[in-house]
């Protein structure tokens, strides 16, 4: 047996960036959270504490701040992108760049001036990008923490059983989940923000439109209806909680409940994941990891 | 000296209830956590462990639950009313009753069926209300997690000095707050609904009107507007933190920073709080505890 | 009706400090988190944005790591002191200072050089000091989340009933929460390090030894146990989640379950709050706000 | 282009499973999260939302519970193996199970009765065991929270340099990092509680005894020493934030800091993830998954 250094990567995680943008008194404001993951020749950092390949992850932050200040933040994708490709083209022993970019969301106040705004949801949007040396790249957008809930037009029933199965069937539930969804692109050049919007309208729909037998069948309409719609998106990855609302039993106080008061559980939950993909998507190569 | 037993109370704490109402097809939503705590007679149980006066935590989740069959949830102050009063009167032992209750919005999915719903922003609704078994009531309503920002619009100089002091005066920064704000109602009858709606305007309106030499000038800025347009409120109390935006230092790669890019630091924060009240008010009494 | 401010209060929170010390090779760490809150003269800061009585919470931070420098960092307790004294003395227009401390262990990884470290427990140690320019102090010692279980030696019945009661009577049940407990002392000079082991030490032991009838019960004896053995101690409050552990049932797949199997359950949870105290303690004056 | 189904699963997430055994007056705690996944013929569920493949996750939730009455929890590897085991072995449409476990630490209340227990510390002990209908198996044991600091004897200089560096050279920094680690056994039968404690021992003891030039070289260390010790891991998998310590720059107040006085920052933070495998070792199929 010989001790090897399998894959690696380093870098600066979540740097905070917010960038404001004045076009004349009115302000536009990119609230952002990047993370840099790079890898290449480490061996010799790994091994014997030799940095001369290292590129701080001080740098890398500090990259951030100058390319904002240069470049603007667009579309977060572009962003990511432009960040990428420098650390590859310009550090020879970096071989390939990951970076992982958050944006929060803000409105303008109504009635304030246009320099004022407002939190704008809980929903986080996200994009993950590469770059490697070789000249490709790759584009996955995606949301997290999009919590949606249909108060009925699910079902539950005709499930396989075993001795540990005491589930009741049901014809009418809650179905609450909190989306986590990744879609790839099949370029790095597309509308990514007209995308991003078109994509979350049709999962929207997607999980709104489709009566459930399950939560797999939600999953996998929210992720064929995107693949049905947007052309430029290739193969969508989702990750559902079930939030279990379960019905209350009211009988000991001499009330029904027909579906009327529910208990919203912490843990445990279900949770589906699952991939929908065009079947001639181009390979995904390193788009996930 | 002897050991004596000080104020206490007892209760279930966040009993997460979500309640459905239907009206033909279109499902109404809310989605709360309430919060019980109950005192009065506890010397036995706590001296030694006799709990004939001890309503059970479990029995006040099931109330919270018979409750919301029976009387539907509506404003949640209300709710909160409704139980509270339901303690202190049914349960002799029982002197008074707290009811803390968070709301979370939702608003229906454009284009969705009328049952359809997605999670509307990271903001909470809440209320805390109490209820003494001599009859009185107080009710005090809030919200918190509403995140703001003003991207210019705020100075801050002339403060003390002394020989700790570095921090450069300024005359045009960010001013960023996650406002946790609570108001006291003159009585117990108000349109809660309305109420709320509107002081929410008012914070928010305040906060982007105010031209800020300092986040304490918001606070006051933010409570005195509440106080001069909404009769019904006779005391506010505000928590505002400073999430701080710094500039970056983008000297070294040649560059300026013309109030372009921030860096959004987590911690340390300051931390702003303060109350504004009308002179007339009446007296708190428990309202706050 | 005259708007007016009320009490009010400003300061930098959670600054986070270590502070390293050397004796020879031989290395001793001090992780703290730091929140100072400042209150005086500050009505036209708030009126009219006049910042000359506002100490910024910059410069507040500043002193933190400058007295983490000069006197070192022993006793949470005593260097709050110092740190809230020196802003009430050094500031004509503070008038009264308070300063909260956390304080997260370390202790040394076995067999490592006496510089290496290791997280030692989840429970954080507390402290809550103020100082007022009139020249009284007072200190407030304690523990969060320092999470306990006895898994028998706990009883539940004989509790009150009404129309919503469906818990069954026990006579064994796990009995599990996290601990918050704050002490107040008696005067401002202890051996606040001894003491802090020692209320440990009473409050773990209390629990443990307490065959217990209700939570209620348990709280106090933690308290009172503090109070009889530490006379530098005046009053403990507590807040004690009661982190339920409910028997699965499992007679559906032909088992019993003799208190052996239990979900541990996240919410709703029940909360006892009570506060223990000397008869004869001297006035809190401040010293829990 | 077709839309097709992908890589899919589904299961119960953090089922809270607490285990009692009692030796006469001694008790025992085993205190478990456990979430499983499974994976098959799941063509079915998600196109049509025919469930008759999909045994409810409300029933994997039961087995763990009926599981820790049949046959205690013992080590969770174990536990872990004969849950995915059955699931395979029971369910001719499941070919694939994962089961995924956390486990948190007790330790008796010095001085108690032997049912009286504290929660020992903030790590928390992991595994990821996977068994396949074809009667494979793969075992993962991992820690994570384990958190550590060196105060000393870590340098970092001699790096990559680019136009946006401005990093300053050390040879003397606080090097401190939460340590995710999970290890790959080379079969599935070993003496998993001794080989857990013996691997936490070596990451601890690599984490102290090595002078570090970079949180890269540690790494490595942590999981060569790893691989060099127990022979019955064959890969090791690290994840190292950089939980940056940042010296104070005192010198505004006239005073050095030979580090002495840290400013202990949350983000960003540097991420060091890194493998380190037997070159010879077996394939990893799905182990890590």
């Amino acid at each position: 047996m010989a001790v090897v250094l399998g894959p690696n990567r380093y870098g600066k995680a979540e740097t905070r960036v917010v960038r404001v943008t004045r076009e004349g008194e009115t302000h536009h404001v990119k609230d952002c959270n990047v993370s840099v993951s790079l890898s290449g020749e480490m061996e010799a950092v790994h091994l014997t504490g030799d940095n001369s390949a290292v590129l701080p992850t001080d740098t890398q932050k500090n990259t951030v701040y100058a390319f904002a200040k240069k470049h603007g933040i667009g579309e977060i994708e572009e962003f990511a992108l432009l960040l990428a490709r420098h650390f590859v083209d310009s550090q020879p022993a970096i071989r390939h760049a990951r970076v992982a970019i958050e944006e929060y969301a803000w409105r303008r106040i109504p009635g304030g001036p246009p320099h004022s705004f407002v939190r704008d949801g809980s929903e986080v949007r996200t994009c993950l990008v590469h770059c490697d040396a070789d000249g490709t790249s790759t584009v996955v957008s995606g949301v997290r923490d999009l919590v949606v809930l249909n108060s009925t037009g699910s079902e539950f029933h005709g499930f396989a059983r075993d001795e540990y199965t005491t589930l009741a069937e049901t014809t009418d539930r809650v179905l609450a989940t909190a989306v986590t969804a990744s879609w790839r692109h099949r370029g790095a050049t597309a509308d990514h923000g007209a995308s991003y919007a078109a994509v979350r309208h049709h999962l929207l729909a997607a999980f709104a439109q489709t009566h459930s037998l399950s939560l797999q069948q939600t999953l996998y309409a929210m992720g064929a209806r995107v693949l049905a719609e947007r052309p430029e998106v290739c193969e969508v990855r989702l990750a559902l909680p079930n939030k279990h609302h379960f019905l209350v039993d009211l009988t000991p106080f001499g009330m029904d409940n027909d579906n009327e008061v529910y208990y919203a559980a912490d843990r445990p939950y279900g949770l589906i994941e699952g991939h929908v993909l065009d079947d001639e998507a181009p390979p995904a190569a390193y788009a996930w990891d």
